[in-house]
């Protein structure tokens, strides 16, 4: 596999060229990092197309069937979005949000963060093998470890579930990852400029009121890894 | 200004409308407490039309001139998907994960989270007035107060910077915040079930190296808001 992003004119990143992460091992290194993605559907048609941008859970596989690894999601078979999502390109973003960077001027304020998008044809998985084994990487990728410790996938519940695929190819990355950068005239201003760090912590894992297992291992470990994520 | 959403065919949240949330005042409380949106902007036509899905710092005004109050966006002139952002109807989701909700069945596994989605047609803010004050928005829902602590935007800044405006009156709220709902069968097995809450915190202040000020009341203060933002 190429190390390298293969940027289309789609996903060519434009604007803020020194952001973009031509790295495909930093690419794989977010996508294992960060919970949460944002899928774009274009609904409508002609005149009235315009797109459906909506929060989703995400698993992936670098080995698995599409050109560059296949990037995985999953929904009910009776979501409105599905049918539109296998019609058309798809759009899946990715970001984890770093930092507030606070410069001496408001035209120089930014944020720091790690952000993926692909580009593509989103498949609609039916082999049964990989289906469950799609399933089982969008629960790893919020509990690692947490699909091997639940009984199997019934088969009502797997005709409720729709698991499309998305080939990683057409791919970019970019990453913000400093202080403000700010114009030379405002550097002896007596303003402050710097960054606050952000990330996500793990709260302490709340049972349910009707579980009366202990904390298994996996959870404990994914808020404790959580929680122990440095700033960036 | 009515205290329910007003959805659409386009927002109306057609999958899980138990989590909708009907309720102005919660997206105006949530648009508050939220730090990054995502923007879905339609490039290309006909079968070539496909989302491109953008991370991007907002503000908002529930008194701005826009139906339901102004969601403002900015940008560089220069920005590729400026113009299709204006072109054609716009999508801001607007996101933040609350928890991971582990279940005794993979198909029962979810996630926490609040989500506001916002469709409309994009106005380009072409009042200096509105400009500045969209600006200083976008600047104080990252750090409240910064704006009045620096030095006003030049001319050429102002001239290097779009703002966009997007109405709040097509706009829709989910949030899920419960433990896991486990089909009956399963709760007597003995696999855990409980959420991991999540939340952003904020690290304490990097100054830049090339700054001598000392951190400002603002800064410190929103540092200490999110690292005190309670679990959800």
């Amino acid at each position: 596999m190429s190390t390298t992003l293969s940027p289309t004119p789609r996903t060519q990143v434009s604007r803020g060229k020194n952001r973009a992460v031509p790295d495909r091992e930093r690419l794989h290194a977010f996508l294992g990092d960060a919970l949460l993605a944002h899928l774009g559907v274009t609904v409508g048609s002609g005149e009235d197309a315009h797109p459906v941008v909506l929060p989703t859970a995400y698993g992936f596989d670098l080995d698995g069937p599409d050109a560059g690894g296949s990037l995985y999601l999953h929904g009910s078979v009776a979501a409105g979005w599905l049918g539109r999502a296998l019609e058309r390109d798809v759009c899946v973003t990715i970001t984890e949000l770093d930092g507030l960077v606070a410069a001496r001027s408001g035209f120089h304020h930014s944020m720091n963060y790690r952000s993926a998008v692909v580009i593509g044809r989103a498949r609609l998985v039916e082999d049964p093998e990989e289906r469950e084994h799609a399933l089982a990487l969008v629960v790893d990728q919020m509990i690692p470890g947490r699909w091997a410790t639940l009984r199997p996938a019934t088969r009502k519940e797997l005709a409720a579930t729709a698991v499309l695929a998305l080939p990683l190819v057409e791919a970019s990355m970019k990453e913000r990852a400093e202080g403000p950068v700010d114009d030379p005239a405002d550097i002896e201003s007596a303003t402050w400029a710097g960054v606050i760090p952000i990330h996500r912590v793990a709260g302490a894992p709340v049972t349910a009121e009707d579980s009366t297992a202990a904390v298994p291992e996996d959870v404990v470990r994914r808020a404790a890894g959580l929680a122990e994520r440095s700033p960036r």
